[in-house]
């Protein structure tokens, strides 16, 4: 099984930089896009997220190997009852959804009998639209393939290829385990960010302008996830919704772990927990998940 | 009042940063230096962090008009007390500690009678330690003056002064709504970020190496500022206990209010949230205190 025309639905940050990443890493694959937003579609073609952007999602899938739907999670029935009169038999249809274990259930619903193989780049930016895309976005960043039971495997090995050239390394793993370590890694920092950036612009003895003004103490780093799509995030939480709350569940139990340890002065505590996660930074940049350079490269001064 | 010989007491990521910005933005300013660590001495003096680096604390501030103590809050009451010996009387004496209350009283305590004018420079990276510091550090951050009550107006003028010419924009403030300001800005996203990379490495379901392969997804950002300084941030959580559990507490209120808006489904109110965040992003980086490019300008690709 090869790919060698690939549709891509939904252009905003992962449709553009899958489209910009295949011309510049797979450039012998035939990229066709669709958007349901008219600016949309009009902006992608001028950039040239893909090679070609189609007027309907039906057009779009027409004749592709491939069919990446790159929409919020809860908007994935809907993408794929839209392509589903236009898919070839042979199709693979993937997404790049943040959560699995629901999307799965929405496509095999919406398309049954087409070969849904749900996948998960983990890579993105607090940007979205069809301006933020990048090639580079998913180099060196895990792909995770969440195939269900009985799922081909050559399209899941056509699949992994796929993203492989584009400078993903692939994974694969169950939908709900993908759920429960995504819960922890991404959706609960991400409700923690909007929380605190929330908290902090409604309080009455701190002013909005302070917080902004002092923001380099470390706040400003929560600022970026919380400028991430309120779409797409609403619906991360609202279809994760079992893992987060459990994973929800621990933290609050260590942060009351770690107010009772200020309340009590007990520096000790405070310390042994300060000092643990060192080392998970240095595992991480080892690992080259992150930038090397302090404050990830930050630029300083004027 | 001028200033024309300071004595940095610590010679970490803060007072190495204050060092060369003093010889590159101030260079007519005469610098010494002294920590308490022989090997931070020896990198000090490798580096040139200032131009002379003392032997003892009481050598560095000799004849010094301005002496900043640049150790962690819990240590302050010590560095004052090794430093009173050779404080000429008309010296000012200030510091960068995180928190300003405690500090104020730590110091009155050590120094009666001497002209303290406690200082926060709202800017750091996650590294620490003689090879940390650079000249940019403070270019563009803002640098909070807390002068006690009947404070002599000349002497903050003047450390203002010396501030400013370091490239930072000076605020004055009292010490408790510094300390009420930090706990929000700063101090409380470092307790959720240490709180969340120590709730990650603790799972049983989900293992250290997915939690570190998976990290691009959010988690990362909250690595850095977890690998800050132990010491120095448990002397945070211990002098500015009263504003940070204050503060966790209006934190815990609004995160319980979002866990119980995913467990009913109130996709409204994730929205909303997620929604009015965006806004303070995009003013944290129009007033210059963030990176204006996607992902902090983070390198992506091979």
């Amino acid at each position: 099984m090869s790919i060698a025309r690939v549709a891509i639905i939904g252009l905003g940050l992962l449709g553009g930089s899958i489209g910009l990443a295949a011309k510049a890493r797979s450039p012998g694959i035939v990229t066709t896009g669709w958007d349901r937003d008219p600016a949309v579609r009009a902006r992608a073609t001028e950039r040239g997220l893909v090679g070609t952007v189609c007027e309907t999602a039906e057009a779009a899938v027409a004749g592709a190997d491939l069919v990446i739907l790159c929409v919020p999670v809860g908007a994935m029935g809907d993408a794929a009852r839209a392509i589903a009169p236009g898919l070839a038999p042979h199709a693979i249809v993937s997404d790049v959804g943040s959560s699995k274990a629901a999307v799965a259930s929405a496509l095999a619903e919406a398309l049954p009998g087409a070969c849904v193989i749900p996948a998960h780049p983990v890579a993105g930016t607090e940007q979205s639209g069809p301006d933020a895309g990048f090639a580079t976005l998913f180099a060196g960043r895990w792909c995770i393939l969440t195939p269900p039971e009985g799922a081909d495997p050559a399209a899941v090995a056509a699949l992994s290829d796929f993203w492989t050239a584009l400078g993903s390394k692939v994974e694969i793993m169950d939908a709900a385990h993908h759920d429960l370590v995504l819960a922890v890694t991404s959706h609960i920092p991400h409700l923690i960010a909007y929380t605190i950036v929330g908290t902090a612009s409604d309080l009455e003895e701190v002013t909005q302008s302070e917080v902004i003004k002092y923001s380099a103490g470390g706040f400003r780093d929560f600022t970026r996830i919380a400028a991430s799509d309120p779409v797409m995030w609403r619906d991360v939480f609202l279809s994760n919704k079992g893992a987060v709350l459990e994973m929800l569940g621990r933290f609050v139990e260590d942060l009351t772990a770690m107010q009772r340890a200020i309340r009590s002065a007990d520096g000790e505590a405070l310390f042994d927990l300060f000092t643990r996660t060192r080392a998970i930074r240095r595992a991480v940049i080892e690992q080259g998940q992150d930038d090397r350079r302090p404050d990830f490269g930050r630029e300083h001064g004027e």
